[in-house]
């Protein structure tokens, strides 16, 4: 038996739902005798305890999960010697059996089945002979759900020239935390080599709720700055509109930097809720955090698997954080909205 | 932020729905130029070495996981004596300030919401001065979700009896499993001290789809026989069934053993497919096993929140097995009928 595919590694949680707190369970509680209630508290006492037992054991699984990043880190750097091209594989080690059978009734499938948009049929016709593997992870965005959404039609020329994804553990003793590094080769959008992503998590029990605590918690990220070169930068874009003068009639054009959807958004995250408390799940950095918890567990690791689709998986629990990015947008429209009123406000005459 | 409370212990996956591979995106790989395929081929080879690697890394989890078992244990051997009353606890290990403001505002909720069954009041009614927490374990089965439709009201009397519930991993070099521990007081229902029931994993790749490894899975699990005393067998039940011959009318009454819906079928469980291939999701083996990671990861680390409510979960996906379990219920009946009819053919005329 197969279970559960889309589960998180060790030590981190994969976000998800919240635990309810049904409040007439408290009843059982409040109406024990008072010599049972005493030892009800007794428990209770017990159970903080091992909750900073088991504050230590995330601890531990931290560590290992360290150790072997740097066991894995040989192989994942000779799978990008190979997507770039930098290094060719010898036949020893690209041999494989695919299994035949499957893949003519797969080819068959296909012809009833496969709908290939333009730019991916593009992809998939044959060249003489490129290099590495072009659109390795370009491929993958287009593929795994949980990304598809978040990229725009600008933003894959220049994920083309993405070269790896790595994620780095915090050092022990530091604060718990895990950075993405998205490492790119030079090209005409930026001058950053890396672009990187943290996300801090909590690793212990806080003392103000004790029993919410079941292990490492992502609680806040953050971003870098991208160095843009001049006109390149995705993320805003320029949008002209005419204005009538309310009083005249008289038309004039104007031009305003709004902010544009793209991925590169991702490294210019909102901020947590200081307060460190609970976070409305639908919220954008609640989907933040479910993307680099899906980078570190799932594409990292499985990069291959997501190129060819083997890996995909279809998380219902994704369609609702969909839906909200869109209102985002629809608020954002609104927004712009807005400064064009404020800009009645001042515009000059002389115009 | 607080994300995914019903998340599993490192190194054992929450069992939940398995991954989808959407056919159509193996396309990608089969229209690949050979030059590329031969690359991605190489990546795959590599994906299966890092998979290896994972298994370690899973195995070194576990042994983690056997390590602070035992860093536990004293601290559930205490739960286990303020449960039974065996041990008082002194007034420093009570000290417990539960929020006055709190109890005031649950207690108007109350009124409003909390509906008690006949059962649960006789429970809540203060008694003078019990033997340790009364009906701890019972309670924590009505409360949680998933167990909660497990028993039967010919279960609650028993389960009465029930003084701890542990956990026990497999040794080093041993096949990956864990064995859930019911610990029962000398009753009048059975002879069992302990009733067992042992989950075994698959811990590593397999060879024949090594990309589906995502960590231990639960891939079996065994029972133990339960002693039960004469008649007190809440398993089965005896019904007594009027027939009438077909050719000449006449009447009889013939009494026959038919299964009984009980808890304590749990420890007499379905067995897996030898293939160990894939499984319905919605099977009744499937449903066990999410009842074993229930036990592991939720119950006994956090049983005084479930005895509380602290704990509750709202799991949805739950509905589903729980009316599946309900569909089992009406196969049996079901069955009784067809096995009538077969005594119909054997009927002693002499009688």
């Amino acid at each position: 038996m197969e279970v559960n595919k889309g589960k998180g590694e060790p030590g981190l949680q994969n976000p998800a739902k919240q635990m309810d707190k049904p409040v007439h369970l408290h009843a059982v509680e409040s109406m024990l005798p008072k010599a049972v209630k005493r030892r009800v508290h007794a428990l209770k006492r017990l159970q903080v305890q091992c909750g900073n037992i088991e504050a230590k054991f995330y601890e531990e699984v931290h560590e290992l999960e360290r150790k072997y990043a740097a066991l894995y880190r040989p192989f994942y750097d000779k799978r990008r010697d190979f997507i770039t091209g930098t290094v060719e594989p010898t036949d020893a080690e690209c041999e494989w059996n695919s299994d035949k059978d499957e893949e003519e009734e797969l080819s068959e499938q296909i012809k009833k089945k496969i709908v290939i948009d333009p730019a991916k049929k593009e992809d998939a016709t044959p060249m003489e002979d490129p290099k590495g593997i072009p659109d390795f992870w370009l491929t993958i965005f287009r593929n795994a759900d949980m990304l598809t959404d978040m990229i725009q039609e600008h933003d894959e020329p220049i994920l083309k020239h993405l070269k790896d994804i790595q994620v780095k553990f915090s050092e022990p003793g530091q604060p718990m935390s895990f950075t993405l590094e998205f490492h790119f080769e030079p090209n005409s959008y930026f001058n950053n080599a890396v672009l990187t992503k943290v996300y801090k998590m909590k690793s212990e029990p806080d003392s103000s709720e004790p029993f919410s605590f079941e292990g490492p918690e992502i609680v806040d990220c953050g971003g870098c700055v991208i160095d843009w070169h001049k006109g390149k930068d995705v993320t805003v874009k320029t949008i002209k509109k005419k204005q009538k003068h309310k009083g005249r009639g008289t038309v004039r054009t104007v031009t305003k930097q709004v902010s544009n959807p793209s991925f590169f958004n991702f490294f210019n995250p909102v901020k947590a809720p200081p307060d460190g408390g609970e976070m409305d799940e639908d919220s954008e950095l609640a989907f933040d955090f479910e993307i680099g918890h899906f980078f570190r567990e799932r594409i990292i690791p499985r990069a291959v698997l997501y190129f060819t689709g083997e890996a995909m998986e279809d998380d219902e629990s994704f369609d609702e954080e969909l839906e909200e990015s869109d209102e985002e947008q629809d608020e954002e429209e609104d927004e712009d909205d807005d400064d064009d009123d404020d800009e009645e406000g001042d515009f000059d005459p002389r115009a």
